[in-house]
């Protein structure tokens, strides 16, 4: 498609271009500019029609805004901006540099230009800094038939009409009724008596991320944001509460390997910021493990004495890494779905450590067999390494399964706890026991 | 509140549970009724009213359900089941035993049954097996009034009343249109003329992760689902979406933590599944690091006579891991977002090389600085770890983003390319550089 565009484009063929972008959705027009070059997008964009256009720019990356931004006519400007819902001029703003933010808000209607000023004062990681201000309001005392047409004449600018919410007097949400319900319902039906009163809501300071649980718990197409004195100030809506669920899990799998999250693509980010997020864990987890290689230095005699020893340890501290990373992947999961609390983490132990104790068991087994016949060794050295082939998985099960659980009740991301975390701890251990185990039955 | 419930059912209060959960909503009723002991539950699931009942019923684990329908008299079965969406029926079915399902069918009515049938005959990942058949259908020559009867009259029984599907005389999709849309037009208008013709839908045997990413990137309420002849056989809601969006993120963490996914939340799974999703795995990945340390056998030598270079093997080999943990993760996080494809497999590259360079070159030097300072072991000793360090990281960094691009290039998913399979051929390639820089530095 691209390669299309741009051979129109240098045939200048613009009504070509024009018939050819204008039926398709928004989304699929920014994967095509994506691939074009910059200088070709501000031609493109401006056979698009007004709405579409806007919409298109709602969904581009930050530096195909800033270079288009650049390129606008003041009026174009204003133009794009006015189409556009506040919850994405504010994404938008949040990724400008200081003079393109202060000539987004100089073009911005007065109104849009206060909303947008609250909206960024809420935390980065609040339920009001992804709401948006364009919801349709209602009075107990309308009818159907006034609520119908308040939607007719101002629902075009509203990102849903459907559900629809009823303030008091002083704005405090009092209920929320559907257009479906509307529907069902004699015209003139009073709104106040058929709005549900027993209105689910997220606060604006909120966590974000417990906003879109919300969402995924009640399957709702908006959530209502409201303010310290239950005045309706906002709406998150599904869409915006996917990219939340998205943005967490990419998150999660981030810290879950031992990296700072990053919200930028990884084709849009540079190579100093992928080293700024991944090079502080790196030497962290190195200074742990050469803690690790310090219980190796203080065994050394031993192992000069038996260097067989040494051929087994890779095998020990991969399984019990990856022990360890199953359980703390698992219960990491669980607890960010809301299926694990606190208050079961004796039944989640004993739970891992019967697992543990049977996948310990089938792999000291497996294991004994294939030194015994493959490496050869003694029968008192595969010993050695079976039980502390055992050892290591009851223990990297159940460090793997508290740890995250007891990050989660003292406030810490519980996915810090996953397998790069685990790994180093059950290293050590898994080290020390092997040695332990070896000087009792090896007796050096 | 369980305890409240649980209080007023050994008083007999049933008028106050009543009360208490009517005007609550299913998602919270469920999570009430999940912590009460199974022999209560046929009690306060007959206190609510019939619909809220229906969809208390379908948020419900299976061995709720189980125990329910067992308890449930003929009628009482065919009132839910009534009250049900297709997709949940369907969804409950494929849970439940033989005898059970048997049942489910003989109470549910003709034409429910022949759609649950037909849905149950699509393979279980597809677009098809997640859809719903209750949707609003309209034809081209319709008025906007038209449709608005239509959805009048049988809105109650539609999963969404709000995105409408037009149809030929051949039930082909051609087109669709809000009701939104339909509330700005005049009512007289035919829908022929307001319809969005450009049709964004899904076949029956794409893959339901592709439907769900289909919905994150276009923001759609409902999404349809169409047969090989383009005829509309169903919708995909945006909750079901979240759902398989969810289910697909929790599923790629599992095998990125190298385990089996499974669709059971943890606290009801049993032991023995739980092993069986794991030790498989567990297994294989022993095994591939026995080779690990069949290659520390072959240096055997080497390390008896400078056993100091056994106590840098665990750093080594967990940087290595870490390092590849951290550039594979992100490689398949930005596979499964659509970020990142395999055109882009030298860009990645050339990024990762550079990410690694700067990491390792940082790390080797904190090591040298740290060997020479705290181990006090020659300078030479150092220089081989620290080579080894940087030489590690930037294979590591290259494996870690290299397979999965080519796993997904080959069909497989990705996932399987995270830190543990890469933890065990990068421990390898480690090893081999380390005993040959050891080798030619200290001519051992």
């Amino acid at each position: 498609m691209t390669e299309t565009v741009k051979s129109f484009l240098t045939e200048k063929n613009y009504t070509a271009i024009k018939n050819l972008l204008s039926p398709m959705n928004s989304a699929d027009i920014e994967h095509i500019l994506e691939e074009l070059p910059f200088e070709m997008l501000p031609v493109v964009f401006r056979l698009l029609p007004k709405e579409l256009a806007a919409e298109t720019f709602a969904e581009m990356q930050s530096d195909m805004q800033q270079y288009l931004i650049k390129k606008f006519s003041d009026h174009e400007l204003k133009e794009v901006l006015s189409e556009m819902y506040v919850d994405d001029t504010v994404d938008l703003i949040e990724e400008m540099p200081a003079n393109v933010v202060s000539r987004i808000l100089k073009y911005s209607d007065p109104e849009t230009r206060s909303a947008i000023n609250a909206i960024l004062q809420y935390p980065s990681d609040s339920a009001g800094s992804i709401m948006t201000i364009e919801y349709v309001e209602l009075k107990a005392h309308m009818t159907i038939d006034d609520a119908f047409s308040i939607i007719r004449r101002t629902g075009v600018d509203k990102e849903t009409v459907y559900t629809c919410y009823v303030t008091d007097g002083n704005r405090k949400l009092i209920g929320v009724v559907t257009v479906a319900e509307m529907f069902l319902s004699d015209p003139s039906t009073k709104i106040g008596e058929i709005m549900e009163t027993n209105v689910i809501f997220v606060n604006t300071r909120d966590d974000k991320e417990a906003a879109a649980i919300t969402f995924n718990k009640y399957g709702f197409l908006a959530l209502p944001v409201v303010d310290n004195e239950q005045r309706l100030v906002g709406i998150i809506t599904f869409d915006d509460a996917i990219y939340v669920i998205q943005e967490e899990n990419t998150e999660d799998m981030e810290i879950m390997a031992a990296m700072s999250p990053s919200d930028k693509p990884y084709m849009k980010t540079g190579v100093l910021e992928i080293v700024k997020n991944r090079i502080p864990w790196l030497l962290l987890l190195m200074i742990s493990a050469a803690f690790t290689g310090g219980i190796i230095s203080g065994f050394e005699s031993a192992l000069a004495a038996q260097v067989v020893l040494t051929s087994f340890i890779p095998m020990l501290m991969d399984t019990g890494g990856n022990a360890g990373g199953q359980a703390s992947v698992t219960i990491i999961r669980g607890l960010s779905l809301g299926e694990i609390e606190f208050k079961n983490i004796f039944r989640i132990i004993w739970k891992e450590l019967r697992v543990a104790l049977i996948c310990g068991v089938t792999m000291a087994a497996a294991n004994f067999i294939k030194i015994m016949l493959v490496d050869q060794v003694s029968a008192l050295i595969a010993a050695v390494v079976c039980f502390t082939l055992l050892a290591t998985v009851l223990i990297a099960n159940v460090v793997g399964c508290i740890l995250p659980v007891l990050a989660k009740k003292v406030g810490f991301d519980p996915a810090v706890m996953a397998s790069p975390f685990i790994t180093t701890i059950v290293d050590a251990l898994s080290l020390l026991i092997y040695f332990g185990i070896a000087r009792l039955l090896l007796g050096i």
